[in-house]
């Protein structure tokens, strides 16, 4: 009997043992305040604001992530977004590049597991790319260190490695994280079948140009776009337009 | 000839055989209930609603479905939209992932299919990812009970089957229905072509990711989101965030 | 040196040779009419167009394709919508999938086309799927008649046969046409590598989904959807829903 | 350590040395000049530029890119945009492909890279879909002359080579720039690993339908459009729609 990956067991051992969809801390929501907005906006605004158009204009906020559930243990993955930085010109620019976390949590009993005791990772845009490239029979692994660059520098070490099956059905991820700040050595595995990281690369493939920013070009192409800012033979941008040169 | 798929034949014994584009139950279909929300709306909202750009806001229902027929049988696909639970805060979760819904019908002559007789089997984004990663002498199986965890557990047992045609030309889909319910043994076979397998992958690539809700987190990046409640170094959620620990 | 695509040489024997970008009957291009419906618009709706936004909502029409030039043809591929039929309750369904519309071009002197003796293929979404799975020594072959099922039927017999060339750098593609009405009888042959057939792949990919319109259910996805009709565990359709049997 | 790439180094010679993120000629914003269109818009359209909705439709520009950066050379991809003329009709065509903008900077220092004495490299649709189609063992060369039908035309020659690497972990590019104008002959090189050209491929994958304009095509397919004016089946059109010949 296949689990049912959108239907999660409820949590049965509630301080212990909850599923990934109920952890009061989860992160990824949609970005908009609208009750903010709509305080300074004018009276049409606020009639805006109550029709049809407007609820598009106005998405909720919506908890999104991605779950595989195993005997062992579990992984979600969650996205974040890029952060973008204002530039006194009023455009902006991607400050940081989105990623998604993995979150682990080992399995305590059936179909329950210990999210106090979850483990995560940030995944890169790259390390997505080496992940969606990973033949059957190839390895990979991913350091890094929270703290780089900071007092704690070396003080936690996090070690994602990706390596095939034995029995060729996928590949296992296993985390291991060593935090000497809190004194916690801890291992987390678990398996994940070619369908699932078939899932995963189709998942990565949809979210990399996000991650980076693309949609927002990708958007801005239309064919009303008449004043020229973004004109690729702009004399502006000679120096930098290949064949205008 | 090619058959074409776009012009399912003309139903010729309306009361046994018709094709799936003009059956009555069909399920997918866009969400607005324009009646409903116009009816509390300003004037202006409803002027709103009659110019060009308030049709674009409330998109008419649209039935979709992707089909392929065969001399044996045909194979409807349907989107099912995932479901969304309301938060405490005003966010929203995905309660339950999409799917799509395999409608298996046989045939009862030349281009007519017995719909009446249909199984239908509801495909997880999981086992899309299987499909998608199917190498080509690769099999899969999946078993479902619709009634799993309800008193008629067991009474109704359904597998779909995928497997390398004899000729390496695609993969045959079997799905086998034992519903001790309705008293129902029945086996639907369709043979499913290289091409439009990757056709299959095509619409589930696709599909997968608004099946998971994450087209909900990629439309809300946006630059101009000066609120902080995503921000993800926003010190609430400092302990998930990797690199701020 | 390579031809640059996006600058077609401009054409210099304008009766009998020109490039695509400049035909005269050419074939996809956005819906909208914005001044028809802007005629019968209320004031408020007429201040609307004017703003930038309402210039979002109604998108100018955009001729687009994708041209592929050698040296004894040139192929122009020209998406063509999907059709939508009304349904009694104001819903839509898809009477037809839309396809790639395919016109090859002989070639009359150095980079010149001869457009008016151009041969023409639409291809179907599952022909694309052929075209995407197409192993590097992979042939394929489509046949159409245009007059299928009318008093002309079989008086016009078109053959696209696609088949790998010589030295593996790609796949030839030949459209052979038989018009016994116009007592035609031309084959056009293009060489197409497989760098080219990766960004039909990425095009058709892309496209697909658009073509048999689940992008309007895709696009429905929202969690802001409480009136329930779309709601998977609707009673209504429970008959459907396997997980509610 | 990885280095991470959405954290690219301060830059600490800021004369010669700096990320691409702080470039001051950096070329990928979006389109839309807000105050030129608002001047002449009805104060309600102005209000409508006040609420959060409009927000929405009025984008802020936001520069773009993806880089990679390597111990003797960093790159950065900048998309740019297809180029729409404008028809009697009123309607537009594409007038030219977009494509990315290749930047090699060479490095001077441990993280930092000499911008001023970046190559650039314009890579079209049809390159893109070269690499895409690269397989672990296929080598890859574009030529480009960037004055090619101009009087200066042979006086810039720029070759770039994808070759794969000794050790199998990718491709090599490297970039040739003869410039007898400046008297300048340079050559950079960097390594780009298979999970770098995997996001490279999604990034393309991505990319490739906006830069031929087809998501105009795709974004205007919606089933409320009654007016005609795309039926595929109009007459004045007939005589390149197949099915209707």
């Amino acid at each position: 009997m296949l689990l049912k990956l959108a239907l999660p067991p409820p949590p049965t051992t509630p301080l212990l043992c909850f599923s990934p969809k109920f952890i009061p801390f989860s992160h990824s929501f949609i970005t908009f305040n609208n009750s903010l907005k709509c305080r300074h906006s004018q009276p049409m605004a606020q009639a805006a604001t109550q029709t049809p158009h407007s609820v598009e204009a106005l998405p909720p906020r919506v908890y999104v992530n991605h779950s595989i559930y195993k005997g062992k243990a579990a992984l979600t993955l969650t996205p974040r977004q890029p952060e973008f930085a204002p530039l006194e010109s009023g455009a902006f620019k991607v400050s940081k590049e989105g990623h998604v976390l993995l979150q682990f949590a080992p399995a305590v009993g059936m179909r329950q597991y210990d999210w106090e005791r979850k483990q995560i990772f940030s995944l890169s845009v790259g390390e997505m790319g080496t992940i969606i490239s990973l033949g059957a029979r190839d390895s990979c692994e991913f350091f890094h260190d929270p703290s780089k660059g900071k007092s704690d520098e070396g003080k936690v070490r996090k070690v994602l490695k990706v390596e095939p099956l034995p029995d060729g059905s996928g590949h296992s991820f296993k985390l291991s994280v060593q935090n000497k700040l809190l004194n916690v050595d801890e291992n987390i595995y678990i398996p994940v079948t070619k369908a699932e990281i078939a899932v995963l690369s189709s998942i990565f493939n949809f979210i990399i140009p996000y991650m980076i920013g693309w949609h927002t070009f990708a958007n801005s192409i239309k064919p009303d776009d008449s004043n020229g800012v973004n004109n690729n033979s702009n004399p502006r941008y000679g120096g930098d337009y290949e064949w205008n040169r």
